[in-house]
């Protein structure tokens, strides 16, 4: 079933133990539609600036199943763009600089085409435009948002309301500890849950994710990579939620069952995202490559 | 097969959030010998003085399948005691005394009937007395260690003897990045198999574990506990380690399937451990709730 994803299209300058990158593409929207698109076409809904990069059009444009008919580009602005630093171990991440953009005027147009849209994920940005979006998807059979501290602390109650008319939440765990002020990752989906969604997933990093739906609960552990395999992080957690969603929207899946086999397919794109910088590595996957690598993390995560 | 655990039996001290527990059972040895018995028979070499109390022995003497011919009483000496406080979010605790006692005399004697043990642990103590404790069992199918920081800091030479004398080493995430400088679980265990192990059970917690081996790789989540089932995450490490030992002796088993395996049930019992002080919720146990949180943990825990 058709799938789209509305967030930001950046430019994104990181430094890392492992080198560094500058103004390379990022942003939620294309590392979701970069991972998602690997298992079904993905349509993208985003805004740049007139100094978007014409290789950052070519890099997004070589993922077969993406569907640019939304990207919108505003000659007079400028595009979102973020710096970040990695410290040694790579779980913790300073950002640099902010430079909003066209994230500080009005959200992105939805092309007509794209009004029939049944998986539906909102990236993380404030939370009324996520509301906003979410209402031009009328048949809307799942629709999943994802959110950031920045939320939390300055729009609560936009959050909230937005929460409502969501089927799920995907979150980093500080951010879902945060939000519900509880100690550990299940407690606070639980909390989350109470607020209105059916499944809330809480993504852990290099420690996995929780999923807490209505209908039961599951763990799942991060691809048990080699340091060496580390090389950026960044987008890893977009590239989860675009493997998960690509998943359910390929095999129409909406239930508990469907959501948990969903997360072991956002895990194997995150572990290629972090391959490299920018989308690199996802754009150099094939088929075979991927169903390898599902293969070595079912061996690896089995359970007795 | 016949199993066997040498370590602590201390009398500890316990405050958390959730309460307080004053001169309770505690120790490696004690943790790990409760968990593992529900699984197999365990034999029990440790040392308490004169001033262990009573109610320890009916608890310790509560579990069935513990063998406790190993366990010397030293009417003169004092029992290791150790003091802890847990913070809020329960994952980190300050130690407020250790008493040493017995730990600072010679180690415990090794009963001439447990000569024959086929799978050894050696919980936590210095290396130099885990190998001299490890020699006095020379029909070992399967010897497995753990260690912790202080030993990693001031007997490293000793803890380097000991790894090339061992099947396989279990210690935390922090513990294993800080032995052999790397920055993640994976890749330390990697360094760590280059010490002389066949494999390394890498402990995180509320994050589970990861088992590399020479025969693979395998990563499995905790058990997905809502906060309110964590009392006291004392002696879950120990218990983790039990319950994977109890189930290798049970079967016989020392490949990586059979290890991997193992994990999960080191999973369930760490999770009842965590709920109450103590071993009270161990000794509560019955075999169908065991079974009823593997079937819990292997649906909450499969993969697609």
């Amino acid at each position: 079933m058709s799938l789209i994803v509305t967030g930001t299209i950046g430019i994104d300058t990181v430094h890392a133990p492992t080198g560094s990158a500058e103004r390379v593409l990022g942003g939620s929207c294309s590392y979701f539609a970069a991972a998602a698109s690997h298992l079904t076409p993905v349509r993208v809904v985003g805004a740049v600036g007139g100094d978007w990069p014409a290789e950052h059009r070519t890099m997004l444009e070589s993922f077969r199943g993406i569907d640019l008919r939304g990207l919108e580009v505003r000659p007079a602005s400028s595009t979102f763009a973020w710096g970040g630093r990695y410290h040694e171990n790579m779980n913790r991440r300073e950002t640099l600089f902010t430079h909003l953009g066209v994230l500080e005027e009005a959200p992105p147009t939805v092309p007509e085409a794209f009004r029939d849209s049944r998986f539906v994920f909102l990236a993380n940005t404030h939370p009324a435009v996520q509301l906003d979006l979410l209402r031009r998807f009328p048949d809307r059979k799942l629709a999943v948002a994802d959110t950031m501290d920045l939320w939390i602390n300055i729009a609560r109650e936009d959050l909230l309301k937005l929460f409502r008319e969501l089927h799920g939440v995907v979150l980093n765990d500080e951010e879902a500890m945060q939000l519900t002020e509880r100690r550990n990752a299940v407690s606070a989906a639980r909390a989350i849950l109470a607020l209105g969604p059916t499944f809330v997933v809480v993504k852990k990093g290099e420690h996995g994710a929780v999923l807490v739906h209505r209908d039961g609960a599951a763990a799942i552990p991060a691809f048990p990579a080699d340091e060496k395999q580390v090389i950026d992080p960044t987008g890893a957690g977009d590239s989860f939620a675009g493997g998960m969603m690509g998943h359910l929207a390929a095999y129409g899946a909406t239930d508990f069952r469907g959501i948990q086999t969903a997360l072991a397919w956002g895990t194997v794109m995150a572990s290629f995202t972090i391959e490299s910088f920018s989308m690199n590595r996802l754009a150099s996957l094939d088929q075979a490559q991927i169903d390898r690598r599902m293969s070595e993390f079912r061996t690896a995560a089995r359970v007795g």
